[in-house]
Parts: structure tokens; C-alpha cells; sequence
């Protein structure tokens, strides 16, 4: 864990140092991957078949092998203690409500030449969503990537979720029925973003594909951006905690050790201006996270990535929150609001003391996958805007035309364009 | 030219060939791209300097070699003639005027359950604008990629531009002038999208790229997607016309041509229910095509990728449409409305007789950069949203955070991990 203080006389070269530290490794699958990719693309299902017996120890013949049935999910759903299938429909309801206002209007006017323009929202017809396998097989993820996906329109929503030995996750299950994905394959890795992007003679091709995984599966998202739309390549996890000394130690060590837990290469940090409050800070993290059933992970990132930054007043966090564009942002302090105006780059922003991160994790609404990696400068969180997409459209009458075809008809000539200008001028005479 | 009918016997075999036919080529410069950017982003300008020597036969030394002054600009504005300058600056307010509505709103409402939700929509800091040399160097496209930048409030726009032996564009200049761009490099290639994406001594790194180029440059694009936010990698262009038997063969042909004429590998698509009006457009093609400047590459595309398809009736366009997602849609008949509902997947569509596709090039307003090589499935064209990012918000009091609180604390225990539902119970006590 990293100690800086906006005095010390080397803070702004330390601070630089913590803002272009990437902690995403080139992963060096890239020629492994798109030999998979060749492969699916070549020989459809039988490749599958083989990749599956081979990472995922898994054997497809049959149908039940591909596919989890929609009746298989409902029984899980319909097998969760009550407080469980409560709290997965509870998220699921504010889940829906929050992206339901995302949808965006259609355009349709006529502007004073006369010119009718518009703009048309529309679903993709199919999506793919990526769900892991093993220990970071999220039910909260499956509802936030499957939920604005279905709110958007989308008819056909595809999972892929690797089965090790045909172990399935009740909990996936469950979220995969309150969300109303259509269909579950049993197949993972690069593989499954192939058959997602190209279709087999099983799988029917989609148009977007979501959804977090290992290396190998953003790498193939990366390599098939352009075939299929795809959701923003994601990083490791990172929170930036703004807090004033008035807070509880207690709370922000819970809420900086939330995420490091996730990943050792996630990274928690603090910016305070009470330097007694960043050392109670650091003891209530070393008690708390020694109790952790997942203390071996949150120790390494926060012994790695961990930052406490002691500043003189707390304006002075605005241009580092800034520079940092973190993931998630907590303004744990009274007056919060004029940070939140501030602060311009943030993929989401937990405003007071009763915001703690793991409440936009699950239930508060908003998406929990959002920009890392300081992509938060230039990218938003997913929603239901990356299941749609806009069509234009113009109409013009005879007069309408009169007005403004002779400029378009100059600038087709200036540009050396003579097939675009008589497009126009056979249409003025 | 392929001629098909639908009554054909082997019509959907045909039609799915012309579908799946992929006008792109794999351009293998992905090894010689890494490398430029590898050196670009170790040296800097040094870097910049030697491969604009190399491939653009310019020397940078002095900082008039670098950059192209506003004044500059500014006078290549002054210096063009008056219908130019009047076409230009039209388009600039049509497409100005357009975008604007694009701003999207923000959000800040408090939910039933007593959640403060929201989400703010602000513009990326700087925006990089890649304008090609030589005949692809258009002032039309510097407005579309410029304008949507400056309406969504990017405050610093840098375009680069190759100059090659020195020369430049007075059009592209005098765009730049209306624009508003606020910087202008003179370099190009894969050298200048590195320097806009890491930044160098002399170019402050920028948040996003967008714009049309080469091969190396769009490589260049998709190998640093991730590190800055990039538009869709675009293809060759393309149009869908469907025409009823009514229109002016020598209307079509020209729009068919004025696709055609962009590339060789640009494809322009007829579909009509009337196989004798089809003939006429065909024989006027020729005619035309004969006395364009640009007929080499107009009829190589329209003879290597040019189709005519004849339909019973005109209604059997629309799952033909939907399936080819062309990059432009005109509907050249009587009653367009029930076709622009139907045709969920197109970049654009031109309603009408009197909405050729060249009108929406330049002035109609919405803009000309549009998904190409059927990915309209699920990409849209470019727009304010581009140069815009989304940051969300929660914020909740003591009893809200009753409310939700147990849930969330339910679901983190359920996944595994205590940190996060140690964050919420401390709060809840």
C-alpha cells in the first residue's frame, strides 16, 4: 500500500505513477485465440465439441449437453430459500426500472427548409451473454448485462456459460429465469464468443455480445469487435473513496476491502483530509480483513494497489479524482454535491455516507459494469443503449429540394465527386 | 453486375452469397501497425518526425511544419469562392442544427423506495480527428466528425492530417476554419493515430479517435481501441435502392453511380418489382457512367458489385433489406412510410424521390458517417454520443438504505464475497 501526502515534494511525480500504472497484462493469447476463432468459424459445432471436451472436461452429445433448459433455471429459481429469490427480485424489479428510462426517443420532424429528418431507435435482433464459469460466476452480472437487454427489446438473448464437468451454478440459473434469457449453452472461452459471432449449425449467429471473462474470452472480443458489436474490454476493478475524518473507520475499510476481494490486481484508494482518520482507516482494514474468507485476495490488492492520499482540504481530491477516472467513486462526506458536479469523470458515483459501493453492486438499479482503467474519460457504463441502435432518415419535397440541393450539388463538384452531383442536378432541372 | 430474380430457383442460395460476400480484405499490416505504435509511443516526436519523412516526403522541424495555423485556415475560408463558402457553411448549420438535438438528457430522479438515482452525460475532454490526404480528403466528412464533437462540448479538437511533399487541402481547411477545430498536426498514418492515443512532447494525448483512413490507419484504430474510444471501423460504402417502376431511370442510375464512384469495392444494390424498368436503369448506368471523370472506378465497382433484383412485389424488399442492413436505404416509390417501419436494420434511409443519398453526403443534416458491411444490424452512425460519456449516481438516507440494504448484503454473501456485505451490515446496524 502506497502513503502520499499532496506536500510531499515528489507527490505529483508518485501521483502521476498511480494514474498510468496500467494493471491489465497483456495477456499473449492473441495468435491461441484466433486460431479458435478460424476453427469455430470453419467447423461449426464439432469444433466446439472439441474445445469443450478439452478446457471444460465437458462431452456435448446430446442435446441436454449443449443446453440448460428454460424448466431447469425455473426449478432453481423455484429451489432458492425465500430471502434469496426475494433479494434476486428485488434487484431484478429496480434493475429494470432504472434502465427502462434509458430508452431513448425517436426523431421525427420537419425543419424550417422544409426537410423532414428523424432518427429510429431499434433492438438488435440477438445477444450473446458471456457468463463464466467457477468462482466469478456472478448472478448479479447475469442480471445486469441480461436485463437491459430485454428492457431494450432484444427477442433473442443467448447465454454461454462454461460448465466444468457439468457443474452448473444454481444461482445462475435462477437469475437466467427472472431475467428471461432465451436460451443457455453449455460451451465457454474463446470458443463460445466464436459460435456467439459467426453461428453454428446449433447456435444461431447474434448481433452484440456482453459480458465479463478470463483473457482468452476478451481477447476474442476484441478480435470479433466489428463482426458482432461488443461491450467495452474490462479491466480490473478499482474504487476511489473520497471521505472527510467525520466517517466511520469502520465503513470505508469495509468499503475499500469490498473491492479489493474481487481480484489482487483490483485497486482501492483513499484521498482524505484527516491524517489521524487514514491511519484508523489502515488498522480497521488490517482487523476486518483478517476475519475474510477471501482475505488472501483483498490482502494482495490492497497490499499492491492499495493508496491512501492525505490531502490538505478535500477540494484538492476533485482534479486527482479527475486524473484517476475511476470505476466508482464514494463521496463518504457532508457537503457531497458540489463533487458530484466537479467531478467529470467517474463511471458511477456514490453520493454520502450511506453509499457504500456493494448497494450499486446489487440492488440500487444502475449497471454495475462500468469503464476501469481510466476509461471512465471516455466510456459510460453498459445499458440498454449497447442492445439498440439509431437509423436516419430525410424526405424532402420538390421545394424542400429547391433550397438546399444547389449545395450539396457545388460541394459533390468541389470534391471531385461528379456521379454525387448529378444525383442532385438531374433532380433540380 | 449480378442480375437475380426472386422467383429464381436458386434466388435465396444467390442472395445469401451476396449477403455473406465480405468487400473487405484482411489487410495484414496488423505486425507493421504494432511496431509504428510501439516506436511512436517509446519516442514521441522523434518517431513522429522520421516516419513523416519517410512516408510523406515532409521534414518536421519548426513548429509551422508541425502544425496548420488557425489563420491559415481562416484565410483558405476567406479565399474560397462565394457559392462555396455559402454551400459550406450551410451544411455546417444543417448538420450543426441535427446534432444539437442529439444532447442527451440527464437524469435525477428519487425513486418509491426513497433512492436518489441518476446520471450525468458530459462531454469527453479532447477529441482526435483523423482526415486523410489525397483524393479521400474531404471537407464534407471534417464537418461530420467536427461538428458533433463541438456540439456534444469537446473543448479541445485536434485533427491530423498527412501533407504529403508539403501540400495541403484549401477546402479541408477552410472546413477546419468552420468547424471551430481548435488544433491541426500535419502528420498521418498509423504514427498519427499513436501520437493522438499515448500523446507526445507536441500533441497532448487526446480521449477519442474518430475518422475515415487507410488500412494502416484503421488498424491503428482497432489495436488502440481500449486505450482511447474509437468510432466503428468503417468499410467500403454501400446503398440499397428500392425503386417501383414510376421513377426516372436516369434518377436511379445516377444515385446507383454516386455510390459507385467512392471505391471499387463500394457496392450499389436496385431492388424493383418492375424487370422492365430494371433494364432502363441499367442502360442509363451505362450512358452516365461513360461521361463521369471518375467512370473507372464507378464501373468497376458497379460490374464487380453491383445488383439488380427483380421482385414480385415490392413488400418482398423488406426481409431482403433487413437481411443486407445496407449502410443506405432509398425508397423510391408512392407510399415509403410502411417500408421505413419495416426496415429495422439501416444505417440511413432516404424517403421518397426527392432524397437521393448524395443530399444527405453533404447538407441534409444527419450524418454521413454510417455502419458499413452489414453491421447496421448493431452499430448506428455517428453522433453526439460518440464524444459523450455517462457517469451514474446513487445516493441514499438512512431508511432508504433499510430498504434495500439487507438484499444487497443477501446476494454479496450469496456469491462470496463478505467484504462487500460487511460494507452494507455495518451500516445497517
Amino acid at each position: 500500500m502506497k502513503r502520499l501526502r499532496i506536500t510531499d515534494p515528489d507527490f505529483d511525480k508518485a501521483f502521476r505513477r498511480i494514474v498510468e500504472d496500467r494493471r491489465e497484462s497483456a495477456s499473449g493469447v492473441a495468435s491461441d485465440v484466433a486460431d479458435i476463432l478460424a476453427r469455430v468459424k470453419a467447423k461449426g459445432d464439432v469444433a466446439l465439441a472439441e474445445y469443450t471436451q478439452r478446457f471444460d472436461d465437458h462431452q456435448l452429445t446430446d442435446d441436454t449437453d449443449w443446453q440448460i433448459a428454460p424448466e431447469t433455471c425455473k426449478a432453481a429459481y423455484d429451489a432458492l430459500e425465500p430471502e434469496l429469490r426475494d433479494a434476486l427480485d428485488l434487484a431484478a424489479e429496480r434493475i429494470r426500472a432504472y434502465h427502462l428510462a434509458q430508452i431513448p426517443e425517436n426523431r421525427d420532424e420537419v425543419d424550417p427548409a422544409g426537410v423532414r429528418l428523424g432518427a429510429l431507435w431499434r433492438p438488435v435482433d440477438a445477444a450473446g451473454l458471456y457468463v463464466p464459469g467457477g468462482r466469478a460466476s456472478y448472478p448479479s452480472s447475469l442480471l445486469m448485462n441480461a436485463i437491459p437487454a430485454k428492457v431494450a427489446g432484444v427477442e433473442r438473448l443467448a447465454v454461454v456459460t462454461p460448465t466444468p464437468k457439468g457443474q452448473t451454478n444454481a444461482l445462475v440459473l435462477a437469475a437466467a429465469h427472472i431475467a428471461g434469457v432465451d436460451e443457455i449453452w453449455r460451451v465457454g472461452g474463446a470458443q463460445a464468443i466464436a459460435a456467439l459471432a459467426y453461428g453454428t449449425d446449433r447456435i444461431a449467429r447474434v448481433d452484440v455480445v456482453t459480458g465479463p471473462g478470463n483473457a482468452w474470452v476478451a481477447e476474442a472480443k476484441r478480435q470479433l469487435y466489428g463482426v458482432v458489436g461488443i461491450d467495452m474490454v474490462a479491466g480490473p476493478s478499482e474504487i476511489l473513496v473520497i471521505a472527510d475524518g467525520q466517517n466511520d473507520p469502520d465503513w470505508i475499510a469495509a468499503d475499500l476491502l469490498s473491492q479489493a476481494e474481487h481480484d489482487p490486481d483490483a485497486q482501492s484508494i483513499l484521498i482524505t483530509d484527516d491524517p489521524l482518520f487514514a491511519e484508523q482507516v489502515e488498522d480497521r482494514i488490517d482487523v476486518q480483513c483478517a476475519m475474510l474468507s477471501t482475505r488472501k485476495v483483498a490482502r494482495q490488492s490492497w497490499d499492491d494497489h492499495g493508496v491512501m492520499i492525505v490531502v490538505d482540504h478535500l477540494d484538492q481530491a476533485i482534479p486527482l479524482a479527475n486524473a484517476l477516472a475511476a470505476e466508482h467513486v464514494e463521496l463518504a462526506m457532508t457537503e457531497p454535491e458540489p463533487f458530484l458536479d466537479a467531478i467529470r469523470h467517474a463511471g458511477s458515483v456514490f453520493i454520502g455516507r450511506m453509499a457504500p459501493e456493494a448497494i450499486g453492486d446489487y440492488v440500487a438499479g444502475p449497471n454495475h459494469v462500468l469503464p476501469t482503467g481510466r476509461r471512465a474519460r471516455f466510456a459510460s457504463g453498459l445499458s440498454v443503449l449497447d442492445f439498440m441502435k439509431r437509423t436516419s432518415f430525410i424526405q424532402l419535397d420538390p421545394a424542400s429540394f429547391q433550397r438546399i440541393g444547389p449545395a450539396a450539388a457545388a460541394l459533390a463538384h468541389a470534391e471531385g465527386l461528379p456521379a454525387h452531383a448529378q444525383s442532385i442536378e438531374v433532380r433540380l432541372k
